[in-house]
């Protein structure tokens, strides 16, 4: 499964929920969402105007996908929703791992690229640097229509929390024919 | 990383806090316990006598460990405590993977022997079949101090609940050398 194939079994409508075990508290926050993830093109303009950003040439790009999301945390009860852009840009050398460039949320100043690993086993490693602290996602298919996530954060060297989250496609839509192949395929 | 690295560096005494999504109602149940892992070598009394349970000749067992838990369920108030014995055997043509014998459970009429898998990315997977369900379940290490686990439970054939632990080495304790050393070789 590359990239390409992981970005296209992730479209479509999504229930996300996601724990977060807050390690130095013993506590868990639940958290509900739903996600909708739509494939861009590589030549979509907004592909285009976040590899601009970057300042890496949008021939690089490879593909990209919009992710909307609107949802709920236990501990306020205001409503998180937002949207954002990614797109992997593949090094040059091997197309498995690169960069994932992410249009800028409210409470970043500077665009932070992360790096993505796509590995054998059909599982896709995210890395991202901050200032202060650090994340790395794991993120995989259980079958078609079951995604999880397990994620790290680290803040000044050590581990803060761990989270995981479920997220099953929506009745009524089934994942696309060449979905189904990327999960199928050996 | 082989088995009797990763039962070595599982040793010790952990703080295990597990969130249990269940997929069809979407909820979440949380549970906290006290977990404490022992090693056994392979000839141990209890160790001998579970290959024997389960008609596997002794000398083909490589280490064991006992483990035992005392901890609460959010959805009801009672304690949950209670030990079994776990021992690896290793396939003859391939030491990673093999059969986990286990202890039988009050639930349990027969002895069922899971598989294990030790990858080469140093994660642990189980895999155990039941009569009406099976569960897979995933273990790694984000650090010596931190462990985690993710499985998923399939009843009938569809997935009816993925639950994420994560275990915190209890302070004071440090890892042996060994362990540190399973853990940091490449």
């Amino acid at each position: 499964m590359n990239i390409q194939d992981f970005f296209e079994l992730s479209s479509g409508k999504w229930f996300s929920h996601r724990t977060s075990h807050h390690l130095a508290f013993k506590q868990s926050e639940d958290g509900k969402s739903d996600i909708a993830i739509e494939m861009l093109p590589p030549d979509h303009p907004e592909v285009v105007k976040l590899c601009q950003q970057y300042e890496i040439d949008p021939n690089a790009a490879t593909c990209g996908a919009r992710v909307t999301w609107n949802g709920t945390m236990e501990w306020d009860e205001e409503k998180h929703s937002g949207s954002t852009v990614l797109v992997p840009v593949p090094d040059a050398d091997n197309p498995n791992e690169g960069k994932l460039l992410r249009e800028m949320g409210y409470a970043e100043k500077t665009p932070v690229a992360g790096r993505y690993i796509m590995g054998s086993d059909k599982a896709l490693t995210l890395i991202t640097e901050y200032e202060t602290m650090s994340s790395e996602e794991r993120l995989w298919f259980a079958s078609p229509n079951l995604r999880m996530r397990v994620s790290t954060l680290k803040r000044f060297g050590g581990f803060s929390m761990a989270s995981f989250t479920s997220e099953i496609r929506m009745g009524g839509v089934q994942p696309s024919e060449r979905a189904m192949e990327a999960f199928n395929q050996a």
